[in-house]
């Protein structure tokens, strides 16, 4: 049950500044090698499986370059494909179909990436209590998308950004106490007290003394930063349903089934999205004059 | 000789925008945990060695959250450094500097992650004629970053967008000519004869046959799309001088020096951007408080 | 211990755009009126008693007319004054004061407005344990003013938008259970599962018997809407600390005092934002020509 | 006969802000609670008495959330209505119905509770000559909703921003004259000389002294600021028909009559838009799955 | 006594769309042949003599492309200056001068052609009781600046847009009146009972007869469209100071002295702004590398 | 064959911001004149004849006002018309016609003289093989639609803006070699060789020694500025095909067939766009109450 649909006016924004970037004044090549009546229909085909994600992006992008264009989805979002299966279909002015093409390539191959990416982490983990979540580590502009891709992939999605939620880390709390944790408790109860009650308060714990005391402070999520799986054992173990925790650091697909086993509750991993490798997704066309 | 600044106001629009997206009503964190007047330095720290690129976007960063910070870049764009190196250093309120990181690094790990690659294709065809270049394939509202990070690891740019050059591939040809390659000289000399005189006019051939008929035409580059090494010898012989060539297609680390050593002009790899592993950055920070 | 700062970029931003709004292309006036190089001091003086909120706004606003104005705060946001006292000094060219008055008097009338009349609130409650909440009634376009404001006025902040926590009132769930309460609690859960684990999960109940299956879908606040008192008590006692309980609905000056005696943890109150009388601060001028 | 529609640019421009602000990364609560194709019809129901503003707002801002969402107005703007009285219909997605829910309140309330209370000032000088004028006291960012909604309610608008109209005041004046009296007339006439001749010319003057002066350079509209109404009865007859004649401060509910009983063109109301208590308006929904 | 300042932030937004247009991705030129560090001074030196207009946005352009760049004015604006003068000085980066350059010429060369053109239609009908002015034939996005460039010139402005003052013509009269000319007094009168009053009323007439009626309603300007100087003077004797007389069409620098002598208020000229010769101004520039 | 459409964004983008621009907060003249129902048919009629273009924009003004209008284009683009001709008819909302009217005359009056006036140089050089081109001479803001409106008279483009290609002038020249002639192969040629191979490099040379030094660096185009036709006829000689040939520099109607005959590819003429006389069109309008 994926968040059902990312917000037209960000996919809107989105697009039309890459259209800015992409054509400043105009696709130069499609103005002149193509009649301004020329029609096409082309197909997003995948030139390797995956999973699929951002079905409205590419449709948008094409309405975008004619309103008029008839869009038809054929691999719903969160969907698997086949090498060679045919995804969505477009049927439109050939001048907008070829300058919509590179930037509906662009951002479906990457969203599409993440989700098959996701998929994997996810997979390694069925049957164990943990999430595998996204970080902040996110593309600067495109982090709405991103964020979708990864719920259709089968993770889940960690704090928006920095304004909706507290997630306190080593350099905080050691501003906080100045270093002198049996100030810890006390300090962070004097943060949570002015905290919106809706806002959600993480604290990332570098070692196994640090639990209680933060514990102490009534946070709604622990981070264990960087743990052994040993470790990582014992902290679900004193944490005690007392507080959500996370695991972070050093997640990859050789070691979040370990991680998972250790009973955490959350796994956030940077790489689904700061490192992706595009999906081969291309777009075959058949232009009538 | 890499182009030596990025143009500031691109990187102005894309901080504001980050900024925005990830913070669109305060760091709840950094403004309940530390004091207004809190400093802070901080240095950014190689996890990995690599090229670095984006010491203007660190600065910007930092400069957007507090004015007033100090930075100092210790490794020039374009050079190299090691595992533990320290990249740049800043001095700021401490909200500044932990409300800019996550931003900050996003785009310093992309850039140095996509000069640390492109060198490696760079290096690869040192003491050949050709040249590697980016294509559009990049992260839709990055691509000045991206472009400006290639410059930095040695690569080249190809054209910037859709309306500063033309680049007619196999569907504007088919549309052209209605598929009847006699017509093809005469049809790409008129679309020649429109463009400005300012406007490089750049081909895509899909085999041997093409070339005679696309020269004929007085194009400024040939590209030769998925040709073996031996077709691509060939290619350059025919062609002998009387447009650039450009390799294009299936070009990777095990590839491209053998492309390179067919004589070919240009070889564009769209992997330089749109398959990034995010370089290993770090922000060590001490904060006073 | 107010969160300390507004984000500077979305002061500026709405200043911006007050100022196209109120002075499209200059100040008449003042061009016609006043010498190019006349200076002017003046101060933000209390035309009644109050609680102030507003000073960096006050200050932004002067400085966007004349970036070398220079402003003194000499009441501090959150701080009371009595009529007559003087809260802001500024100097600056005479044209820059004149032109900023009306947006600088608009803005902070209504923040400290909003924040004297969040302490009369605040002040009734002191002693319990409940808190005084905003709602999402702002005006648009100054959610992060009025919030502002609130929490100078001792009072707290609710979520800030749609996107940051989710509150479900009676017509989500009537849709979510078609009208079978049965279906309550599972279908709860489904969402619960579904959000990030730092989203905020509060739910509306308009009846004691909707409490129970709220609560074992395990949500963070119960909203108890329109309770008497003593159906809030009966409330508070059945939650028994399961969840946050949030008192909604009739409250005013007369009402508070006792809504917090039952024991509730939050009380929201849209009046703080939707309905007030601006304060009335004034702009003691003297020009030097 | 009301000036009969809001520009639909400035209502989109406000609704488009307005929903960054409430949704900037979407509404979790209707996404995750409701499903995508669940429709609603919902009413604009009065909870109190009172004059409506604000349709085209109303439905401007459910058909941003779904663009085929059916909206009908029952009442028009300008128009009365009683406690319970259905003001406007919507039949839509339920999503966007209920997205689109607070900030239509938000506004609507807004407005109609100003055209409420300026029509309760209207009433009282119905027979008299005199107009009541809204000022530039108005909400940044909603300006020209609210003086609308003066309109709906009976009343008339004063100049629209610093740029449409000279209004002079004493910091103006002295600074004009130094102090010296008997430059006024001189200097006011330079002014008049080099202004537009589309530009209306209004000085505000603080004794009965100052009069003759004004109206010797020959202005539009001479605004008596805080004159007793004895004072305001000579100043019209001193005037004489040489210019409109506006009364300025201390005008609320209970001297608004006697005032413009003395003769005055013209009575300015900084209450009809900066202290506003909003109407209560409520959206009562019904919602298929 | 000119307007004295263009409203800085009016000047910024052009200047940035204008560079944006210019440099979407840079000066490519400038950042391959100058060095970062190469410094100029360069002066805005006159090819033939005129008026200047258009001092700070020569330096504002100059300044976003190097803040630090020294800028003086050594012509005012609204002064003459002869062939080979010197206008303005100034130092600062290389790359920022040059790159600025073009857009600093475009827009002073067309200011001061304004100005230039305005102050010999000014000094034909100087002695006059009339003014000239421009219309609102501008070029769009530029009209602020066009506006202050008449004011340079000695010429005096219109209305600046639609919203600030009523300018009924041919059309509105026709549709008002259904074409009865009996109903144009009661027409005319009803609008101006609406109309806020701060807003100017013009009325623009095509005949004698329409005269009185229109004067019966109180309007403050009339215009005499297409009138013959003998009928201008007839009418502005029928008119005889009951509301200023505009005389409009056929207006060039032959026939306006003698428009002029017919006794009208004002003379409108869209040729001062529709139709402009650049004048010659050039950028001389001596670079230190 | 001229570049088929204008990019629907960037007249998107000029229309919203003119419309701001003239009717800030609406056209008070037909809210207050016209009924919200009337309907209006007008003509856009030729006052003189010409070449037209912009019906693009016309129609784009007019459907942004009143998105239901019809309009029709009767004739296209780069086409001539007599004086009288009917250019376009539009059936709409009589407000929205009255509204759009200014704006969609002020941008067709200059598009249509811009095509006219280029038309007349273009048919001067008819038979040789020089085209005549535009310049960076264009209005600010507007750059897109004059190119456009160029083509439409049968002119060609040059660069569209600084970051598409290179032009080197002499103070470049003079930063890069120091004033040492012998420097200038080398100098250019180390900048070719960083540029993208898309990007075409043209050099400005004032006399004939520098010609050999720039071709030797294996320039695209050289262009010779203000050399007397005799001087023209010698470079084009030495030039000898090795690079496009550029006249520019004192080109008018009375001399540009003269440089035309010297057999130079291209000459650039400024005065297409920086001097341009408004077209005499005018919108011929019937109302319907």
């Amino acid at each position: 049950m994926p968040l059902p649909t990312l917000p037209a006016a960000i996919v809107d924004n989105i697009l039309r500044a890459a259209f800015v970037e992409d054509a400043p004044y105009g696709d130069i090549t499609s103005a002149t090698l193509l009649s301004a009546r020329a029609t096409a229909t082309a197909w997003l085909v995948a030139r390797e499986p995956g999973i699929f994600s951002g079905g409205d992006v590419f449709t948008a992008a094409m309405k975008l370059q004619d309103p008029a264009a008839e869009v038809e989805q054929l691999v719903a979002d969160g969907q698997p494909f086949e090498k060679g299966q045919k995804i969505m279909r477009v049927t439109g002015l050939a001048r907008g179909v070829l300058t919509a093409e590179r930037i509906a390539l662009n951002l479906t191959q990457r969203m599409s990436a993440i989700a098959t990416q996701t998929a994997e982490y996810a997979n390694l983990i069925k049957g164990s209590k943990a999430r595998v979540t996204d970080t902040r580590k996110t593309t600067p502009g495109l982090r709405a998308l991103e964020r979708y891709a990864v719920r259709c992939g089968g993770g889940h999605n960690h704090r928006f950004s920095l304004s909706d939620a507290v997630l306190a880390k080593d350099n905080h709390l050691a501003v906080l106490t100045g270093g002198d944790t049996a100030k810890l408790t006390a300090a962070l109860a004097g943060v949570r007290a002015q905290l919106p009650h809706t806002t959600h308060f993480e604290v990332e714990v570098d070692s196994m003394e640090q639990i209680e005391p933060v514990l102490a402070a009534g946070v709604d999520t622990i981070m264990l930063d960087n743990f052994s799986n040993k470790e990582l054992v014992a902290g679900v173990a004193m944490v005690n349903g007392r507080a959500l925790v996370e695991a972070s650091g050093n997640v990859n697909l050789s070691t979040i089934a370990g991680i998972a086993r250790t009973g955490v509750d959350i796994i956030s991993v940077g790489a689904l999205t700061h490192s992706v490798r595009a999906l081969d997704l291309g777009l075959d066309i058949a232009i009538e004059a």
